[in-house]
């Protein structure tokens, strides 16, 4: 109804004091790499930079939705969103701030393609004193041509 | 910005041309069984009637979300509600509709309970010829204290 | 990714300490009539108890969405929703507490009829530290058949 | 759950064959000044090409959300933008195809600032044959610095 009055400061400006690229991929690689449910899928990580993650989902013959179809599940990409929406907030603050899901929502455009893999990414666009803004998108071929999209808030720990 | 104009019927209108509680229990099962990733999440069907549907997600090691919490990561709840609003929407048309998650949004209460497994239900409350509407509730021990709430609108493609 | 960690208490027992029905709904009528776009649509408050509130957007030809069809525009009843889930918030804590939307999303089920006046009913069903967690509903002629359902998050300023 | 089987085209691609960008401002302009709740909220077309629109929501006394604060109510907002996104759709496909919000989600970064107007783009980023994908943005000083973004989905009506 009425604003929510914190000191909202600009994700760019964070990250500029927590992480240089290189601190940042690496806190990348070890949040995918050691997050239970991330290795269960499969999920590799890509690139991160201050405010932005990209992680791949490669094609599984048992993450497929309907059987026959050899289409990656709606429900395993939105989980490789929402890990990406984690690794771009947790690239912009360092793992000093756990971020947590609020709520997330994911727009299908369309299915994978057959036994293709998903790449996506994410940028954390806004952070307030509580709360972390990002946006996401998946494709498989091309990102001119997306599966999903998704905006999500986070809330932020810090630790 | 207009009236979709479509002629809408309730969801238990529909279901009562379609199914009984007993095809719907089958087709239940097969649904959830039959799913590659449903399978590999390893949720279990626990009911479903016209315009409803329930799954369970038992806790397991590897999809937990963050080493050493042990508590389901929120992807896999994600997944689990996903998959149960389908079984809601198939409960309620039988499978000559097959329906495609549109968009999903997903509010997350706090994280489940460390070790402790997941129930979802899920209500196909309306549909009109091309979109079904379903709303869907996660919680561990407690219906009375939800872990996740969702609101999603899913395409219909009648086979 | 991983909980939130706060202290949830529920949005009953928050409210038990803090309001009476007959407090409430002194707030409500003052909350509607008090907020300058709120009395600019012509709300009307219907009701509040601990938690829940239901206000009352009567039809007005410069509502129409558009020309000739004598439907309420979607971003009058999205107003109005908006304007419940904050009565149904402030029901629960008192004005002591500052709701700011955090984020909404509503489904339209379908346009509210020529001429049709729009209620709707607001729940917060879930209270954490900062953030009350809200479902809402609107019809036109009967709750059985609703024009609009609503799922959102709201952050709460204590003053 | 599974892919919704319709022949996709991008959205830019089905713009070229229906509108040049003066069409599209003609229409634009139309449109928004001949809604009676546009106009009622008095929003002013800016700008249209094919699959993209813009409106401004000058600021005003009687659209402030809580009294006292001058700032505009998130309601009213969240009204620019639904415009906006139907102005994006428009521009795309013309005055054949009818758009109805089916769901849409917005984020408030935070309030508009205190007597500030705001300006919304929108982006008409993919179509099926049946659904409209939208994203939007909201600012009052400065695009660097948004007050709200949003995340939609409309059904289209072929007229």
């Amino acid at each position: 109804m009425t604003s929510d009055g914190t000191k909202a400061m600009s994700a760019d400006a964070a990250a500029s004091f927590e992480s240089t690229t290189d601190a940042s991929e690496q806190m990348g690689v070890r949040m995918v790499a050691g997050a239970p449910y991330s290795a269960a899928l499969g999920l590799r990580y890509l690139s991160s930079s201050p405010g932005r993650g990209s992680i791949l989902l490669p094609w599984r013959d048992d993450l497929v939705g309907l059987d026959g179809t050899f289409m990656l599940a709606p429900g395993a990409v939105t989980a490789l969103i929402d890990q990406t929406c984690g690794l771009a907030i947790i690239s912009c603050f360092g793992t000093r701030t756990l971020p947590a899901t609020l709520d997330l929502r994911i727009d299908h455009m369309r299915s994978a393609a057959p036994r293709a893999s998903v790449t996506a990414l994410a940028h954390c666009y806004k952070v307030t004193r509580t709360i972390a803004f990002v946006r996401a998108e998946a494709w498989d071929a091309s990102r001119e041509d997306l599966v999903a999209t998704a905006q999500a808030a986070f809330t932020l720990n810090r630790c």
